[in-house]
This record gives C-alpha cells, sequence and structure tokens, in this order.
C-alpha cells in the first residue's frame, strides 16, 4: 500500500508533445500538382497538418479537390503567407519563376516559410535560393523517381518508396529546415542522401539526363527508317531503352537547359565511348569487341538484380 | 425411312487425318537449349511428336532431361538423322557452324530434315542456308523476344507469345517447310512476319542491335565517373535504358559481328541524331530543342500505350 501511493506520487509519463517545427505540425504547400507534387501530396497525407495545392490549371485544382490530393487549393501568395513548408514542384523553369516571385513578395521576415524544392538539376535553383530574401529558409531536393506518364492523374501515393531522394542544403539552410526536408523524405519512403549542388548536377547528367537524350536520339533515328514492319518487329529491348523518350518535352527541356553544361559534357564522354564500341564492331575482332562489352555487362547485372 | 437409308448409304464424315509434314507428325530436334532454345521447347509441347534436345553441355542436357524441357537428348548427327525438323537455337556463330556441319554430313538426300534457325541476324545464315546440299530445306527465322538472363533455367514457355516471329523464306524453301515454320510460330503463339533477310537485319539493326550498343555505351560512361552516390542516384530511367547493356556478351558479340555492316550504318544514322540533339541542347534555344524532342515523344507514346 504505501509502494502504491508512493508511486502514484509521480505523474504519468507524458506522451511527448510534437516538437514546433515537425512536418506533423506543418501546414504544407505543393506549388505544381503534376505527377511529381500530386504523388507527393498524396504520401503526406496524415504526415502534416495541412496540404495546400497551387497549380496554375483550374483543371488540375479541380481534380485535386475532387480527389483529396490536398485539404485545400490556394493561389501562390496566398500559400505562402498561409503555410510552414512550400514545396515547389514544377519543372525547373517554373521553379525558378516560383523563386523570382518569391524575392518580390511583400511579406513579414519572421512569417518566411521553409522552402524546399523538387525539381530535377539544382545548380541555377539553389543559386536562385541563396539570393531569396533574409527569413525564408531554403534547401534544395530531387527525388530520383518519376513515370513517363505525367500528370496528377497519374499520381501515386508510392511514387517515392524506396527511392533515392537527393537533398542539396545551402550555407544559408538552417539545421531546422534540413531536419524538416529529412522529414518529408521519410514520411513520403524515400532514403535520403546530401550532395551539394554541383556533385548532383554531375550524376543526374550522367544517370538520368544522358539516358533520356539518347533514348531520344534512338526514337529519331528509327523514325528515319519509314516502314510498318520496322515498328512491329519492335520488342521490348526496344521498348525499354526508348522509354524515357515518351517524358514531358516541357519538363525535360528545362532540365537538358538548365544543366546545360553537365549535359554537354556526359554526351562529350558517351560519344567517346560509343566511338570505342564502333571500333571494337569494325575491327571485326570477337576478343576485342567481347572485352569492351564486358565491364558493361557485369556491372549492368551486379547494379539491378 | 427411306432417307434415313438413303443418308446412311454415305459413309461418316471422316475426321481429318494430320497431314503428313504437319507439326503435329514431326520430330523436332532443338540445337542449342539456353534462353530462346529452352524457351521454345517448353512452349512445343503438346505441338509435336516429339521433342529432341541437342546442346554441348552436358549440365544443360542434364537439366533438360530432369526438368521434361525434351522428350529425350541426342548427339547433333544422331538428332539430324532422326527427327523432320531441326530448330539451331544457339547464338549466330554456332548457328553458322552448325550449317556448315550439315552441309558436310553423309546423310541420304531423302532423308535430310527441315531446318529453320532462330537467329538474331540473318543474311550470313540465309547464305550458309543456302550453299546446304540438296534434300535439306532450309528457312530463315528470328522470333523478337528474350531476356538478358540468359541459360535454361530462365526459359519459359510463354517467352513467344504476342511477340513478332520474323521468317525469311529462301528461293529454294519449299511451301511445305514454309507453312511449317509458320504452325511453329503459331504452336509458340507468336505472330509471323516474312521479311527478306537484308530487310530483316537492316530493321533490326536499329530496332535491337543499336539500342543493345547504346546501352552498353551509357554503362561505360557512368563506369568512368566512378562514385557511390552516382549508382544510389540510379533510378527507373537508367535501369531501363541500360537494361540490354546486361545480355549475353558472346551472344551480342555474334551479333554485332555478324550484322556488322547494317549496325555500323545504323551507328552512323543514330552518330547524326546525336548531334542535332547536341546542337539543339547547345543553341539553348527552348523552341528549338522542344521541336527536336517533339516527333520522338509523339511516336514513343503511340507505340507502346
Amino acid at each position: 500500500m504505501a509502494e502504491a501511493d508512493f508511486n502514484n506520487a509521480f505523474p504519468e509519463p507524458a506522451v511527448p508533445e510534437p516538437v514546433e517545427g515537425t512536418l506533423a505540425h506543418c501546414r504544407v504547400a505543393i506549388v505544381g500538382l503534376g505527377l511529381m507534387g500530386g504523388s507527393l501530396a498524396l504520401a503526406l497525407k496524415d504526415h502534416c497538418r495541412e496540404r495546400v495545392g497551387v497549380d496554375s490549371s483550374a483543371e488540375t485544382l479541380d481534380y485535386a479537390c475532387q480527389h483529396a490530393v490536398v485539404e485545400r487549393v490556394s493561389s501562390f501568395e496566398e500559400a505562402v503567407a498561409t503555410t510552414d513548408l512550400l514545396i515547389l514542384a514544377t519543372p525547373v523553369r517554373g521553379i525558378l519563376a516560383y523563386l523570382d516571385q518569391l524575392a518580390r513578395l511583400d511579406l513579414p521576415a519572421h512569417n518566411r516559410p521553409i522552402v524546399l524544392d523538387i525539381g530535377s538539376t539544382k545548380t541555377d535553383i539553389v543559386a536562385a535560393m541563396q539570393a531569396l530574401p533574409p527569413g525564408f529558409d531554403p534547401v534544395g531536393g530531387h527525388p530520383m523517381c518519376g513515370k513517363e506518364t505525367g500528370g496528377i492523374q497519374n499520381a501515386e501515393a508510392a511514387l517515392y518508396k524506396q527511392k533515392t531522394f537527393v537533398l542539396c542544403p545551402l550555407q544559408r539552410t538552417s539545421a531546422r529546415a534540413l531536419a524538416l526536408a529529412q522529414e518529408v523524405v521519410e514520411a513520403v519512403g524515400a532514403t535520403g542522401l546530401v550532395l551539394d549542388a554541383e556533385r548532383h548536377d554531375t550524376f543526374a547528367a550522367l544517370i538520368s539526363h544522358l539516358p533520356y537524350t539518347v533514348a531520344a536520339a534512338l526514337m529519331r533515328t528509327a523514325l528515319g527508317q519509314a516502314d510498318e514492319a520496322l515498328w512491329q518487329m519492335a520488342a521490348s529491348g526496344f521498348r525499354d531503352t526508348t522509354r524515357l523518350a515518351a517524358s514531358d518535352i516541357v519538363m525535360m527541356s528545362d532540365i537538358l537547359l538548365t544543366n546545360r553544361v553537365a549535359v554537354l559534357e556526359a554526351l562529350a564522354k558517351y560519344k567517346t565511348e560509343l566511338d570505342v564500341l564502333t571500333k571494337a564492331i569494325e575491327s571485326g575482332d570477337v576478343a576485342t569487341l567481347r572485352m569492351t562489352l564486358e565491364a558493361a555487362q557485369q556491372k549492368r547485372s551486379e547494379l539491378f538484380k
């Protein structure tokens, strides 16, 4: 009895309140409700206080409301003034335009949100973020996922699951903003990878923008041979190698032009490798050719099992 | 009554006997029990009188027996002497070697089988078939399917289903041989497409061998940047665009070397298209770039829905 009384003298351990500034407390605006933004909004359901959708298309906003992709929709200005985290999810040049708008908005410094973007190239965006007025707390991001079928109709909550989500913090990025961005990464089921913007862009050129360019060039080459039998012969190899060529050309031209230097460098390296292979084929020597193909075969087999 | 008697005067309509020479009557030898030959053997189950397996690997023959991929295994010579249809299913240079052996076998002319191959390039093979001694009845073939994981362990009866199966009849090919080849195509669930060997090879270079070369060059380019973060960023776009690079290098080097002229022509056209894209990126002009990407985007979207 005495023991029970003694125990009762202590209060029950409190369930910890969410720390102010964690995602669960945040009103989150998603600017651009296409495939990427729409999927992000769906994935953030139950992970934040409110999801606010912004898009230039009335049709998309209507779809977002009808399908509960967000809790409410608003203008960009209103979203900036009423949310804690602004996620810019349009094609890259759209993100740059929104950052430019942010720089000119008349908003009290203490009321400015954390700004995360999910654009495919980072150097230009991070430079624009660096130039934002004080009070904004920006951090760059790039989830390594997507589909060749864009638009909110194709959005899915699982798009980010088990994918790599690159974060590019700036010198001015606060620990709080980086932690919140990492919370977003985890909430959508992705794995974070912190890289500086230049390194990201070099790697993205090799691993994503070059493959797209290669796929588009392959399609253009096949188009040069106008014959129905050619398309009848197109099987899974052609289908997969050219898949990226079906990507949205507005998004892709933004990517190629905002990462032009790194893409052109990747293209130059690629052409060198193509010449090595061409020479090995020209040589007619099977040992040389197999040696040239071997490392590529081994690494590709090891990379995706 | 009179009517019934009258009817009874006529014999019952006979169930038509399978015509001698149809697939159901044939003993079929499959030479080379890798992914392609093994899958073909599995798909031909119940469609022919007997399936006989030939392979240079004792391990593969053992697997084929254990897993009932064929009814029996035999040497090449015995298979030639005891079957009605010989299907050559090794890599291209293996097929050429077997055709060379056929040309030197001592077999009575009336006892020589129909010969079908499923090699990936056709000009060299069809030329070797044309030179076979009289009595052999050869026809070229190429099913437009495969996987990057080879070997009999990966064989599956459904591999050929709903795929295009090119047939290249020679001048000397009999109607009976072509009809039998078409029966094979239907039995495995594919759709036949008759093309002459040169046209096949030009198209195959564009639709299959070029995409492979492009994928291998992409892998070689990425390998040049030795950094673990690069591979962490590799997503579905890189995975699909490079998938063909994981293909068996013995098979692929045979293909590239036996279709060298057409592959080099396709590579030259492709490099021109790559230069067009490079210039559009260099120009920095978004309208030019989008125009360059547009036709490729449209055709790819239309081709695989």
